[in-house]
């Protein structure tokens, strides 16, 4: 594996998740694989699961771990060429990434969008060149339209939970104080519908009007504006914020009760909540729930480190083939 | 050990110093107790010395470390339960220690008092909730009212430097710029005394008028107003400004000088100058002590990797007895 | 090695970056000579490459690093004697740095020049007395005046890609939109008179009117303010700005074109372009060399792994000896 920065990047999600799930009962076995290997986690913006579970997955393969907090205002990045560097920004993307790729042997990389240029952002312009110029295999960490670490370990969790061979999964908004984006729904959308290619579940997406996803994410799903319908028989329940795609970044008012409860538990089949943390309680997600049987927002963070380590082996094996 | 958070963690005082000392005779002996074992460090305020000499006590012990530095502002935890989280604070406590215990096997925390809110600083709420949710062994990198790792290392130090099988040690209020709060006094407070109770030494508090320190934490302690009074046979002098307990985070003019200084020295048994660090030279002590044979303040901050050493140690087995 | 601060600390320049290349064909060849030692690296300003490089090269050599990301703000030092600490100072540089040398067996330190006093930033003074009070060896990763790792790398670098036993180097001044210290440049003068000295190499510095460097430092080197002179039959141009040594700080106009082009290439000898990163694109130096064949900026940046890990392994090795 050469970069893990979308759905495409794994070509068959069955065999991912368990080999995932087979270094979750081993955790150390492979941790001569590593030995000698540095990982570089470059944060662009703030991290707390993602870097710890990175970091723990990484040290588990036996790599060495350097981090780097480094946010946008103290490291103005160029991603322009052709420009006269007599500005704001210190250093172009290409020097950049090249030294970081010369110090390490994967990267991973994170990067929010504006929420104010939604050409640039969906460009995902800055990831593909950091991509392009370090020459080393790179895993994104957050990217401003994706977090597939968070996607696998979301197929990860509901595989090791589900309780019949095809499960329906339900993505429903939820209430937010801020314009959120809309990378964790876009990506846990296309591993989803990947997912329901695959014939391993089936994917439905509720959000109020005005809230619709980009299409190239939600290939296959059902999708509608009425959360009980979609909550009918659902197994598993994923809840998130996202701010509007269509009007970009905007928040519309909502006025129906999206806010996930033991009332709305009830319309489904004994569903098992998730959501990617941090969850605003009793806002998004009822205290009652999270606390309650059918709260899997712990397992499901715990479970990040299986995403990433699975991720890392499999970029470790491809060094290692070279 | 399951936590350690004020002496009432540890049985036995004579004990944990003598494998403390035998720790520091013998720095790698027991790198492979660590092994696989993950210490993760949580600062919701600054720190140097904790940082470094706990995170050297788990390499010693051959753990891995992840680091955490979150100021509060940067990660607004809400620690209570019932609220609709609609305003500032982004996680709750519940989750976020949760998570923080998924991802390691041993955490510590740090975390200042307001120095506004006696009641709510002394209730201990976040740190009591931190250890309870999280479900991992929890280490004090200092709370709002004790530190008691630096108190361990005070009384490791006392041990390795006395000359009688008593000493006198005496703890000494000094002038500072700024309201300090009171957990350093009050941990050492609560050490002293019961290492008095276990007739390891004597000891007396001198504080000014307005100073005195909660009384749970000075229980058998002998307490004056008058330094030249308790300096008398002094063989250890414990040199620390704080704030005002009584009228909470105030601090008093003081007129008499209350900084220790070569002509106080003679008052003492030749005593040894202790000071947790950093220290304001010339204003709660002299340079003239500071840089002279009396000062033990490097060997003690030195001896902090002992302390935090000892009680990784017992934390580890106490996992492997699981 | 006791201490790695200017060119004074090395003998032999030829022996040390043999030494140096011997470490980068086998990385990992010396990883027992760091274990149980530990590496503290102090930041009182932001780094990438140098503690990137320098973690990397540690980490080779076995060592545990530990980083401490102090800007002065936060953790405002006192250097001067004979001073009431009853201001904004809130430790002393004798015991925050002896108390690191307890935690650390080897330091490393960078600490920028303010460029308003010249006297103050040219007499290294925090530098000075960190290398007094911490008592372990000490590595520059910048001073105010000094960049030697940079200046080694450099050397490191002309030696593998020269094509002549005695190349021209030479140094060239370049536009810049900020105030720079004279640091690497300093450095790199004084590394390549002394080379010169060796017999291996010619030097060169080329800078505007008024942008003199100090003479300490240009000691032996041919010094014009004919750029194209400069550049005549050149193998290495190393580009880089700086602000005048005269003027302290100052930067004056310069209205001929001082930036490095395809154009000013042609006049040397097909010459390799160096530069310490990060480089302003299109004002010190051109896009079009940058990208080209003759940049050698990220094999540069790359080598600063080997010459951190030659002098690393030098002072691992007085320790030993100890």
């Amino acid at each position: 594996m050469k970069k893990f920065f979308s759905v495409a990047d794994v070509t068959n999600l069955k065999e991912i998740v368990a080999e995932a799930l087979s270094q979750k009962a081993n955790p150390n076995a492979l941790e001569e694989l590593g030995k000698h290997k540095t990982l570089g986690l470059v944060f662009l913006n703030p991290s707390l699961r993602t870097r710890l579970s990175t970091q723990k997955a990484a040290m588990n393969l036996g790599m060495n771990v350097m981090v780097m907090n480094m946010d946008k205002d103290g490291w103005a990045l160029e991603t322009r060429d052709g420009v006269v560097m007599n500005g704001t920004t210190v250093e172009h993307i290409r020097e950049a990434a090249a030294v970081m790729g010369e110090y390490c042997d994967i990267l991973g990389l994170r990067s929010f969008p504006s929420l104010k240029d939604k050409e640039a952002d969906y460009s995902e312009d800055l990831f593909n060149k950091f991509i392009k110029y370090c020459a080393v295999p790179v895993v994104s960490l957050e990217s401003a339209t994706r977090h597939p670490l968070q996607s696998l370990t979301d197929l990860i969790t509901i595989t090791e939970y589900k309780k019949k061979d095809k499960p329906k999964v339900v993505l429903a908004w939820a209430p937010h104080v801020k314009a959120l984006p809309q990378a964790v729904p876009n990506s846990f959308a296309e591993w989803m519908s990947k997912a329901q290619e695959e014939n391993l579940l089936d994917f439905t997406i509720a959000q109020p009007a005005g809230y619709e996803l980009s299409e190239e994410f939600t290939n296959g799903a059902t999708i509608t504006n009425n959360l009980e319908e979609a909550l009918q028989d659902a197994d598993f329940v994923y809840v998130k914020n996202w701010s509007s795609f269509k009007e970009y970044g905007e928040v519309y008012p909502v006025n129906e009760n999206w806010m996930m409860d033991n009332e709305k538990l009830k319309i489904t089949n004994d569903a098992k909540i998730m959501h990617c943390l941090p969850v605003r309680r009793d806002l998004e997600l009822s205290s009652e729930i999270l606390d309650g049987p059918n709260s899997l927002v712990i397992k499901e963070a715990s479970n990040r480190v299986w995403a990433a380590q699975v991720v890392l082996k499999r970029m470790l094996e491809s060094l290692k083939s070279k």
